[in-house]
């Protein structure tokens, strides 16, 4: 839950009117996204997100995000679209920090999370792979290998407060996943953030998928392996075969999977439990006094990570090839 | 800024077949109210609040809230209305919490603060004077002077923790409260916190009042000590006397203050300063470490408390009567 920034309505006022989006009728900060500064702007033409980036969004990626957003909804996928001004611009200025605003996606995000989600949640990570080719910008995975070891290097001498013999697992993890991590599977670009609050649905139907802030360059089956960590397992850390089954075999409803790539899930979905647990342990450890985002608990993912260090193949997924 | 409780999609879709409001299409938590959790829902049929009431809120006060809400609504006061569920109830349960559904009002409140907005506060307090009268329920207001000293016997032994010498400042001033407090003004069911993020505008008009979680009976012009507090100082904690002159002002458009009211209004705002400081230091000195809301500063209201301390007469609020 997060709004950072205080807009004043005078502010607000003078940024609308750049746009064609009618009169504001209400501005109220909503709490979703630990990131940025969210608000749900209402005119009398229309429901609207108005997004202040704070500061772990890097300005210079801004122009990715917003023209993958673009180019992806201009395709056909459930995704905001940036609303742009009179002047053509989607990125602007307010209170000092990079803004903009985009389409309202009706729906919400499921709490519970059902088997026909996941099947959902598979089709639309395969929609969104086939429908970003042909974008023209490219993004570097900032979270991939070599920032997990900088992270695990800002975090390492504290690890053990938050679980006794934390940094002697992480890094014999990152030394088997330097050894054993695929190269060459294919790749383009990847939301890399698809989390049960980062996709809508409405009337069981999926209805869209938000905040596209962590997308990059990155193989496709890694973009399946975070989502078997953020969908398949339950509450109390037990893994859903069903829901996994359904999320791959959604997946390949779309775009099939070669085998290589299937292959290559469990040391994915291992890679993927280290980079949230290493972010997750990174914000607790410099959780700032009086924070108004709770911190996410690391150690969820390091029982994800033990359990995919447990499985002896993709089959473990609940597939058959 | 608070969304205390999670409303998962399924719950929700159970609570809101029991109203005729039509179809969910969103639900977003709003940063909004330290008191309780608050989600704009929005139906094929319009855009409500959903409120599920925490643990300051007493369950048995809210009867009386909801009942004041539609009676102010009835007699055009723009307030929230209570939706009706089919079975006529406007208050029922949802995780767990006292909940109710109500009309969304547009509008913005007011970060920067207008003399001619503090014309308007001042009028639409003297509305809700007169339109509350007739209404059946009596609550008593919980923040009273006996309510202060609870919160001082609570706070008094750590109070020099935030200010030097704040105990015995308090207790002075309480002592001197005691003796002179007047007890026979007009009365009557009053907001008694009448913020300005309580206060919508649209357009430069008043648009809503909301927030009557402390509604209660009280004297009149203890509201406008609560509005001289709340509306009239500047952010460095100067008093504009021309905000103050256009609040009572406009308050006299609508009711004319008695001269006993008038007279009384320093020794109003000195009480509703101490009365806000102490629940400020209450909740700062109570500060759960990770909680989602940030403490507002006590001293800001000792600022306040000494100017009040200070001036000679009703005067000093811009009034020539």
């Amino acid at each position: 839950m997060a709004v950072y920034t205080e807009v004043s309505d005078t502010d607000l006022l003078t940024f609308v009117a750049q746009y064609d989006i009618g009169d504001v009728v209400s501005c109220k900060g909503i709490a979703e996204g630990v990131e940025n500064s969210n608000y749900l702007l209402q005119t009398n033409t229309g429901s609207y997100i108005l997004t202040l980036y704070e500061k772990r969004v890097a300005p210079e990626d801004l122009p990715f995000f917003l023209g993958l957003m673009d180019h992806l909804a201009d395709r056909g996928f459930p995704c905001p679209t940036p609303v742009h001004g009179r002047d053509g611009e989607a990125l602007r200025t307010l209170c000092g920090r990079p803004a903009a605003l985009t389409s309202f996606l009706q729906g919400m995000w499921p709490r519970r999370i059902s088997p026909e989600q996941c099947r959902a949640v598979g089709i639309a990570a395969a929609q969104l792979h086939l429908a970003a080719e042909g974008f023209g910008l490219t993004r570097a995975n900032a979270l991939d290998r070599e920032g997990w070891l900088d992270i695990f290097n800002d975090t390492k001498a504290r690890a053990n407060e938050v679980h006794a013999g934390l940094d002697t697992t992480l890094e014999a993890e990152l030394t088997w996943l330097g050894d054993a991590w695929p190269t060459e599977l294919p790749n383009g670009i990847i939301h890399a953030d698809m989390f049960p609050d980062n996709v809508f649905f409405l009337n069981d139907e999926l209805s869209g998928v938000i905040d596209f802030y962590f997308a990059c360059n990155g193989s496709f089956a890694y973009e399946l392996a975070i989502c078997l960590n953020a969908w398949c397992f339950e509450p109390d850390n037990s893994f859903n075969v069903t829901k996994a089954h359904n999320l791959i075999t959604g997946y390949e409803t779309v775009r099939r999977l070669e085998r290589v790539e299937l292959a290559a899930l469990p040391t994915l979905a291992r890679g993927s439990a280290v980079r949230f647990l290493l972010t997750r342990l990174f914000d607790l450890l410099n959780h700032p006094e009086g924070a108004l985002v709770q911190p996410k608990d690391p150690l969820e993912y390091l029982k994800k990570l033990r359990f995919h260090q447990s499985v002896s193949g993709p089959e473990a997924y609940g597939l058959s090839r």
